[in-house]
């Protein structure tokens, strides 16, 4: 099933109405520099300025010193290179997943608040390429939102009347993590066993990360 | 709208289809004594032995050593105190607002793996009382569960039909805290603004802890 | 070096003047069950009574349930079984170490508050086993208890006459953290490379934990 | 007595051989823009680019946000401003209580590789102030780097002989923690019963948090 599951991403990956999008907001400037930098701190007792004379006079040596924080297994260090993504376009199935990650911090779109349009739902793979599921799939939506503005309608507060919207509904949100925290991330939710919406999100974050800091995600590892 | 919504929550906690149950599964042992042999700890060299057997020889020295604590506002020495609750019958509306409190442990009902029937379902107090909205709720319900058995028949692995559910689905889920988070917990969502079910869920909590540890949770406290 | 170390902590493990003390001061009732039922809350949308139920009536099957997370490593259901100890006799090197570790509570004996004999003090195993070392050692340690007398007798308060002792001077501390949480530090400070002190101590605390819960703790694993 | 202190601090402010020296590393860029950003996140189902330009046109606008934040005690939103420091200077006295501080992450000069010199100790501005009292200090000092020296000497690994070391043998770290994490540090360790090391070292914190963040440090806020 889960290789099955695979194809279908890929597949989807490729399709048109492709919802999640992300992007990196910030991150910490310079990330190796500075983790290289705080891994220095543990082994010497030199001013920070030397520390960074230093590094900054030996081409490569913030690689080296990355290289052996994460052979060694000392992931503290890359606790100190932060990351902010907006994310749009995932499924509040998605979001409920990604926010037991407790090691960051989030501010999402309240549903207590915003307006709903059948164009805001998520369709999963397995049913995108299954044009009888999309039949029912979308004529179910169109029906939820259509219920959703009935019972606002007859004085149902908007918090309320989102019980009645399906699970895929989009949704936006932050989030700010470290390093260490998103490693953990990564590898557990760009595993094969992972669901496929938090996955495409982990790869997808996981790619701009690559990015900026490549000898820190060079490898997902088990952190 | 506040003030409405309270009036209502009084009415669904007297309705018949109230969904909510929680169960207090164990906590700390003597969690008051604990907490205030934590106390004792800070600012004494002596053997725990005898903390503990100045504590017992004391009635009532616990609940001073608590209170003062708390009116210090030193509320590391609460987090001795821990709790561990099932909550069944909230939706995931209701859980995805508690999982954000990052300082618990959660195990959750995956959708991945059980069962959906329309009885499972959560119904907002505002709809309960209109009847109006109710027949509009419990029609789009029934269609939900409906169109997620069509799906699964059309071969949409079972992770992904559930995407079609309303996110008033009921859920099972287990957390384990301690008196310091449930605390910051309590404070954030049995306040007016907190929504009505996760409000209903931190009162019935509030009322277990304060039956085994009054001392701790008498008042509740901005921590 | 380290398996120089190593013997010289054998070595120390039977001297008589070791002085490490910890004890289990309460932890999760039946905490192998708990961590099971946990697991079990996350693939079943039975009520919480069946699930013990169908527990308590297999024997052995909980041991097979924590068997599969810690192979799987879903390591978030361990988080449910809790331990608070009470540890006497460390260094203060040792607890500065020890409090890196996060995810846990502790309350600390203040050194603005108790006072101080030279029997407070930690003495390494590599100076025990050398009696030139022995002598410097007891020798300055004796001196700095002298100091710190005649600092407090010209008015220096103690919160400031304590600069002046040593970092051997030894500490008590009630921590309380949970098995994911043990388990990392018990990967951490079991491995050759960490400091005798913090290990030695990591050990005891092992050993009482897989007297309480040894399905979890059978190996120590990297979490 | 903490008056009394208070005034010895300010003595220690302007005297010559005061010690701690703090920098700012890095921080999020726009950390206000930033903060303002996340808040509107939750209000809004606009993308990111949308909210950016609503905020870049409104001179003042993420001023009013943070101050309509702090306001209503959501502090989630000031979690996403960053802040790395490097301290230097401080006593191992106030580093173990500084990294009692969990929500950070800390990199701290080890004592198994770092040198001593009698330069490298803090003393208290009670010990400053007193002449006797700093010859008693002083002196005791000078003995400790001697004793330090001689057990190396005799074959004591460095990590072993720094046990004798007074607990006041300065040290260095760099510290990454988020402006709500800092503000509860700032909040606890700013009163006037906080010990004075570490009350001026979150002082200077303060001010370069100021510095960058105004509208989120103009007060130091319960947080």
């Amino acid at each position: 099933m889960e290789t099955n599951n695979q194809n279908l991403l890929l597949d989807a990956q490729n399709h048109e109405n492709q919802m999640i999008r992300i992007r990196l907001l910030w991150y910490t400037p310079n990330p190796e520099f500075t983790v290289a930098l705080a891994m220095r701190r543990c082994y010497s007792a030199k001013p920070i300025e030397e520390l960074e004379a230093e590094l900054s006079s030996r081409p490569g040596y913030e690689h080296d010193l990355i290289a052996k924080a994460l052979r060694d297994k000392t992931f503290d260090v890359i606790e100190h290179a932060v990351f902010m993504f907006e994310i749009e376009g995932i499924s509040r199935v998605c979001s409920h997943q990604l926010v037991r990650h407790r090691i960051a911090s989030y501010d999402q779109e309240s549903q207590r608040f915003s307006a709903v349009e059948k164009e805001d739902f998520v369709t999963p793979p397995s049913i995108q390429t299954n044009p009888q599921a999309v039949a029912v799939y979308q004529e179910f939506i169109k029906a939820s939102v259509e219920a959703f503005r009935k019972l606002k309608e007859l004085d149902v507060p908007k918090e309320d009347a989102r019980f009645i919207l399906p699970q895929s509904i989009g949704t936006k949100l932050v989030v700010t993590a470290n390093a260490r925290s998103l490693m953990h991330f990564f590898w557990q939710r760009t595993a094969t066993q992972a669901q496929w919406e938090i996955r495409e999100l982990a790869e997808l974050m996981l790619k701009e990360c690559k990015k900026v800091a490549p000898s820190i995600f060079k490898e997902v590892l088990e952190v």
